[in-house]
């Protein structure tokens, strides 16, 4: 039997640095040769200059979406105004199955239908440092109106406000703790029993053969 | 309500490195400002040259020892041989109330007697490499007896044929990492939803009131 991968899945409000920290996370195991991949979603969205379909977004029609969804074939997926998303059930359980862990970046309705299908799944909550912060961030570059900045902010606490639903709560202040921290969610979930066991079988078989 | 300490019980076999790596995890938390401590075990043996009181035991009477049994103080206690040996509850949970982690270097037997006292306590087990590292570093300065390596080498594996009633299971290979994983099970721990909800109470209720 060989080692399966984890799911993890990571959400946060925009604003709270959850894509940054997701990336230096995944170049980070590249380094150390361990197998972390992130799912790339479906999306029926028409494909954006500088977007690479597989890479970015699977892109698909709507039709083929829908064949999908009557499939059975997403861990879960969303209506988003006019388009649809979704994390690929098949995809995410092959690479599983290979010993890769997995991140899904999913809002907290997709982590709702994800634990539903995948108890075993980790769940990792970023928040920002404080709510200043937050407005700072989501302002950008200063250019936009009050009540745009408001409209974000109020999205942010919808989404905060469902935080409590998650394994693990890790705060963005310094980037390099909360990367540092990422980590050693990572690798604790490696040191688990069920893991070790399988991992170390021989070992195991050979210190308890004295 | 302020964040409470964890409880992480510690075993393994003699030759695994527990102590080494128990020893650099407190000099390394006392590095960052971390608050971690060791039990220092009650016991009725006589105290050695070198030894000290309330650091390497607490040194006490047999009639002390038994009434403190009778009167429940104990997380957990042993007789080896003609002495016993036994984990103060008051003073574990005193510290772990301050908000202090407590670490029990224990045997796989008082790890059983505290799962039941403390169900949230989070239990490690060190393992060594292979049976012939095991065999050498049980064979210390090579002056001992086959015998008498071998009778060690059978406790040991008594010990570890309780592994898989531990949380996590540490691998002591090489050093640094061994001592990176016990690390990283320490931060994951405080990331989980409880503890961070407890210690963010105030940056939760700022982020939410928008």
């Amino acid at each position: 039997m060989s080692v399966k991968g984890t799911l993890y899945i990571i959400s946060a409000p925009s604003g709270a640095g959850k894509t940054s920290l997701v990336k230096a996370l995944l170049e980070d195991s590249r380094d150390k040769d361990q197998r972390v991949r992130v799912s790339v979603s479906h999306t029926t969205r028409a494909m954006r200059s500088g977007e690479q379909d597989g890479v970015d977004y699977n892109f698909v029609t709507m039709d083929w979406f829908d064949s999908l969804i009557a499939d059975n074939q997403f861990l879960e997926y969303a209506d988003v105004f006019t388009n649809k998303y979704g994390t690929s059930r098949v995809w995410v359980e092959s690479e599983l199955r290979q010993g890769v862990d997995v991140i899904l970046e999913i809002d907290w309705q997709g982590a709702a239908q994800v634990r539903q299908l995948m108890p075993d799944a980790v769940s990792i909550f970023i928040l920002p440092p404080s709510q200043s912060e937050l407005r700072k961030r989501l302002t950008g570059r200063g250019q936009d109106a009050d009540d745009v900045i408001d409209l974000r902010m109020s999205q942010a606490a919808s989404e905060m406000r469902h935080y409590a639903e998650f394994d693990y709560v890790v705060i963005n202040d310094d980037f390099s703790v909360a990367l540092a921290q990422l980590q050693a969610v990572l690798t604790a979930q490696k040191l688990k029993l069920l893991n070790q066991r399988t991992r170390y079988a021989d070992l195991l078989n050979d210190l308890l053969s004295v």
